[in-house]
């Protein structure tokens, strides 16, 4: 009884099998001069060994798996840019653990905002990314090169004829893309099953008439257990595309999604519940590595964002750059992917917006269609006409 | 071709089946008194139709399916508590579009924090709760009073054995609750399976020892495809319960987990992650809301939390304090649950936390354990007999 083990059992100077590859996460971090190196060793501890690391003076813990700090530079008075590097194999391959490690702990501190990830193309490769991107969605819409039309199925509340005649009167319009809005989900009064196979319906029958190639693309944000049980039905039904909330499933359960070859439908990722992470200049993930980076690494091919401007979101210019561009950095094997920039769009910013994102964008346009005229196919048109003229 | 509907064709007045219940939000926002009730409005909007209020003008969708503002009341200049009740038919029962409307768009605006949900009893029935509970905890683990002990194995980078033989000196010194340090996943140098194995093995090897039950809790925070599979591994290896991060995973996904009968182990929520809707005074979840009644919902039986002044997070002593009450708040049928504070605790907290937390409580220290002298299993019997000796 009461075996009393020599705590030297337990060893820390450990030798471990370690590439030496790393990937790199680059923050901003508040502090003083006198204290950055203190709080850059705090990062270094916090997301890796949690642990007292004057008790690990040695070892491959101590020279690998503990945060490695590749550079500190002072970006103003007060606040500096710290790059640390953590070992690929404390990864394991997983994305949540991926997301852990650059940001789990850190986002109970203050102070610390996550500015972009860098990392060995090999390292991507751990994970598929988007199954189409820009060019593959180009190619499944059938819309070589002009920007992307969208519009929302809203307000919640209308039943299913009601919302399939909106998508029948979108398509008819010209509209590209007719999403679900993303509260929608499986409502008594507008259950997903009887939507999804009726919103289909209605914009195949107004693609009969028209000869073009809208598409439905459903929301399944959904309890975990009848996410994939939604999305294979959106499937069936001949949606052309899912739209999911990454904050409130978890980005995995987005990766899983777009991996699976027995959906192989186009990704939407919208950022509903994520706004805590962006809106903040000093603390989070800036914008382009949170909906732009880790939306790509998840597998989504769209990437819904509020522009800047809409009255009704805290996203700044600086912040819409930085999606833009992060969607169409290099970074490794990923196909670029489509920023959607929306969230009380009106037609009059449609040049303006053009003018920041080109020609690969997708324009998401809700409630200004319906308050421009009684008329919403003259009102859609009128989206299309815009967009055809700029682009 | 082109045939041009009516677009009287959408009314939006319609009648739906609306029971009348409603859930109640409670918001701190930021305003000056000429802007209070239009941000108010706002949130209403946003959170469910998200679509111009003018063109719904009548009928069930502008009377139910709308936020509806229940009070304004002025907190401080500049400062106002908004109480939003929502229709319970717009949750449709799950908790994905609960968390959605009570925060979902609105994480991307700025001054709006979520205080606190409240429902009626009927409404919280929708979800089974934790299936433990603080009362149920304590006879699964055979501790009838006294506050619990736990603790992290941990460094990351240790290798199955080393950990295991920590976790067999945790046992001998009586800690009760012994859990994986949440960023250790399935690394190469410690994958899951074998790690689960020896540590649950060296658990029992210890309590066959001293006669005492202490538990294995490991973390099973995993890509979205092998949570479940790693959750019955560890249930089939004796585990006493489970760790997961729901900011990682989805709180669904943990909800999920814990109403599944084939695993029916402990629950133990992680705060990775979800730092940065907590530690903002101005915007995203107060703790108590976020920590605790989502937790709740979600099944958790155990809060892991970093108490107040660890120096290596940003929760304060009020936050702490709201964090407690709501792990024990009535909240229809859903049992109490255990607030676990850590975050780098030290044995000489424990009295003052003895103080705030009472009987019911999960003490969670790691890296001081090893501090304080080589003699762990030692360092394990001081931090036990201070909590004996308080409680």
């Amino acid at each position: 009884m009461n075996q009393k083990p020599k705590l030297s059992s337990v060893r820390y100077d450990v030798s471990l099998p370690i590439s030496g590859q790393r990937i790199s996460a680059v923050y901003r971090v508040e502090a003083s001069s006198a204290e950055i190196q203190k709080r850059a060793e705090d990062i270094c501890v916090e997301q890796t060994i949690e642990f007292p690391a004057e008790l690990v003076t040695s070892g491959d813990i101590r020279e690998h798996i503990l945060g490695r700090i590749e550079g500190i530079e002072l970006v103003r008075e007060g606040t500096y840019q710290v790059v640390i590097s953590y070992a690929v194999e404390i990864i394991a391959g997983e994305l949540t653990q991926l997301l852990n490690v650059v940001y789990g702990n850190i986002s109970i501190k203050s102070g610390i905002r996550l500015e972009r990830l860098d990392a060995p193309d090999k390292f991507w490769n751990t994970f598929k990314g988007p199954r189409f991107g820009v060019a593959g969605l180009r190619r499944y819409y059938h819309v070589p090169d002009r920007p992307l039309l969208a519009t929302a199925l809203k307000p919640l509340g209308l039943g299913v004829e009601a919302l399939s005649e909106l998508a029948y009167q979108y398509a008819l319009g010209g509209i590209d893309i007719i999403k679900d809005d993303h509260g929608i989900t499986d409502q008594s009064f507008a259950p997903f099953k009887e939507r999804v196979t009726a919103c289909g319906e209605a914009v195949q029958k107004a693609n009969k008439q028209t000869g073009a190639r809208s598409v439905y693309v459903p929301s399944i944000t959904a309890p975990a257990d009848q996410i994939f049980e939604r999305a294979r039905f959106a499937k069936k039904a001949g949606a052309g595309g899912v739209m999911i909330v990454p904050g409130l499933v978890g980005f995995d359960t987005m990766r899983c999604l777009a991996d699976d070859d027995s959906i192989g439908l186009p990704v939407f990722s919208h950022p509903s519940w994520l706004g805590c992470f962006a809106v903040n200049p000093d603390h989070g993930i800036a914008p382009g590595a949170l909906l732009s980076q880790f939306v790509r690494i998840s597998g989504a091919d769209v990437t819904i964002f509020p522009h800047a401007g809409g009255r009704r979101f805290s996203m700044n210019l600086d912040d819409c750059k930085d999606i833009k561009q992060e969607c169409a950095e290099t970074m490794g094997h990923f196909r670029s992917i489509f920023p959607a920039p929306g969230g009380g769009m009106s037609l009059e910013r449609i040049p303006e917006m053009k003018q920041l994102y080109g020609n690969d964008v997708i324009f998401l346009i809700g409630g200004d269609l319906h308050r421009r005229s009684p008329d919403l196919v003259s009102n859609c048109r009128a989206f299309r006409d815009i967009v055809e003229k700029i682009s």
